[in-house]
């Protein structure tokens, strides 16, 4: 019983009675062998719900109410779960973000996590009930109330990981773990049983949606293994381990990859210092995320600067920089929507050479054009004609051995 | 712009979003001659939703977890309400209970206001904020949150509007005010535009069911004068008046009643010191409230003793009674379910006699026998059969002139 460990479950695994009488077996289940302090996260479709709610007086309600309204969803699945615990004979106690002073930003409905209280959650732990926690919430410096965002239950878990020295961060949801690629694309993707931060922070980052990946970063930062796993079906999950070098023999672990991207390609534009800048900076300044860039070396005082972004954001970007036009002094502006990015990430691609050939040769095979190729230490990025996506992922994850 | 008023709007006021932008106008209007503090209902429909939540995990939910579990509905109206107000041009901020510290005792789902902290209410009010505040709901000294019982939302109006020192607490309900009588029994029964607390407490505990009797008796002590009126329609309501005899020239005010009850004689108890306390003592201990209580002079060392309950409670009464048969020593005990009662309430019968015979008259002229007789210094309360119950409310109606 000397063990900390932290369970948290998404908006499907306490979706319904059912499901939370079945999530409170797992939890009754692993306070024989360890503490357990729970996160939860709304009913799947309570969320959904309170915010059709507030549109119906607003298509824009105010950012401090709607907070407000939102975070009452986990207030309801963390009171559902105590009292499931208390049927099933375990000691249980909910707790909201104001009852432990979880401290945030004030930036309503995108709140950073400041600080938490542990002392409270542990003497609750220490008198053997389990504290069950209302995740994706926070409270201001004054006392109203904060939401950190889709998916921030999970970052709610791995800071409670981290400010109690938990040894383990669960995240269960309804999948069984991190697999090499998309099992609807390769129906041969294999499920990881571990994989690094890092990967993890480049497959969740290019579209492998399993764990927030702010709550990886957090975990990164803090040193929390993390682990992910189905509170539908019993397994291992996959371990997020903090060990760098324990996929030595692994190069690869995965392939990601990320439909509905636009690319932005400036031709001929004046390689100035801070032309990137100039060129990214008023995007961001719109809180645009852009993604691939890639900038090739200058021919006679000029080169061609390309980037992508969601393509929800197009039609913001180019009125941005046809705006732009005059300052940036390009030749042309040229868009396309018709891509898809691959990513095949690998801690061992460090340490490894001929992982991006073997990619190039594997895509090559298949007759499939790379239009812009971006690398980092453990992930090679390919931007492609979109219609070649499933193609490109199979050939890739076979060309690795990821089914094996 | 000086004087404070506090609005308090009941379920079925906000009991959709047409109905939550219905008291938005009515807030945005008293904003204009007043400041306004306004205390709100869970959404009607709401607080049995989440009941049934809860009873599908336990007939007997963990009390601290239900109360959790209950308070967020009026989370969901307050933060509604602000929004809809945003949208109407009037600023607006909600509070929950922990926000305002609205202390109470840690009596889950029956508790009572210890304290509130106006300060934040007042501030709020002075930046030309409307603060809209979460009825029915408190925190512990710990911060447990707990819940005042069906109908608490009234108290915590009036709680506020003494601590504020509000001119007035207007509570919106779907009636438009205090009747001298049930309008569905007596079609002429007419509407009160004043009443007098004393009247209001003894009406509500009829069965009058316009306001909580709680908030009445806490706007008594903290001299909070009290209107009800209806949100659905303009009106100026009945105001429970906190002077006593303004109305001089009403003898009566009203007629109240209660079906459902049950009438229980224990015939020829030993008449010694203590006796009443004897029967009703273990009734009190299992928390049943005991309504009319007759006891006739004594008869060579025997007497009747007569009580009524609420139906409900019928069964329970009964097996008390049985069990303590030996020690309480009496002949028989009668049990009837088929009564009702019937009283006449009114300030005026302080000073003026005659009330009482001008009852039984019009009683007796409708061939009504009257079983019980009971009476208070503004109240008579007569015990009936059942089926005479709508004829007899209109006999007394009639013979005090209510209509008029």
């Amino acid at each position: 019983m000397s063990e900390i460990i932290v369970q948290k479950f998404g908006g499907t695994s306490v979706g319904s009675d059912e499901r939370i009488n079945a999530v409170a077996n797992i939890i009754k289940k692993a306070t024989k062998e360890n503490k357990v302090i729970v996160v939860v996260s709304a009913m799947s479709g309570e969320t959904n719900r309170l915010i059709k709610l507030a549109k119906s007086f607003s298509d824009n309600p105010n950012r401090r109410e709607f907070d407000a309204l939102i975070s009452t969803g986990e207030k309801v699945s963390a009171s559902l779960l105590a009292m499931a615990l208390e049927a099933n004979g375990v000691k249980a106690k909910s707790f909201s973000a104001s009852q432990i002073s979880m401290k945030t930003t004030n930036h309503h409905s995108k709140a950073r996590i400041v600080d938490v209280d542990g002392k409270k959650i542990l003497s609750t732990l220490n008198e053997g009930i389990v504290p069950i926690i209302t995740g994706f919430q926070g409270i201001t410096e004054s006392g109203d109330v904060t939401t950190l965002g889709r998916g921030g239950s999970d970052t709610t878990a791995v800071a409670i990981a981290a400010q109690v020295d938990a040894t383990r961060c669960d995240i269960y949801t309804d999948v069984d773990g991190v697999y090499t690629t998309d099992p609807r694309v390769v129906p041969e993707a294999k499920k990881l049983d571990s994989i690094t931060m890092e990967e993890m922070l480049e497959m969740a980052g290019q579209g492998a949606k399993v764990v927030q990946i702010r709550a990886v970063e957090f975990a990164n930062k803090y040193k929390v293994p993390v682990r992910v796993l189905s509170s539908f079906e019993e397994g291992e999950g996959t371990l997020i381990s903090l060990k760098e070098g324990n996929m030595e023999n692994a190069l690869i672990s995965g392939i990601a990859f990320k439909k509905d991207q636009t690319k932005f390609t400036l031709h001929s534009v004046a390689d100035t210092p801070g032309i990137a800048h100039k060129i990214l900076g008023p995007v961001n300044d719109k809180d645009i995320s852009v993604d691939v860039i890639v900038q090739n070396v200058s021919v006679n005082g000029k080169t061609d600067f390309t980037f992508t972004v969601d393509s929800e954001e197009e039609e913001k970007v180019k009125s941005i920089l046809e705006n732009e036009k005059s300052g940036l002094d390009y030749a042309d502006l040229l868009i396309d929507a018709n891509i898809a990015k691959v990513s095949v990430v690998g801690a061992g691609m460090r340490s490894h050479a001929g992982i991006a050939s073997k990619a190039f040769e594997a895509l090559s095979s298949e007759g499939i054009n790379i239009q812009v190729i971006s690398t980092s230490e453990i992930k090679l990025t390919l931007v492609i004609e979109e219609k070649y996506l499933e193609l490109a992922v199979r050939s890739l994850h076979k060309a690795f051995n990821l089914e094996k």
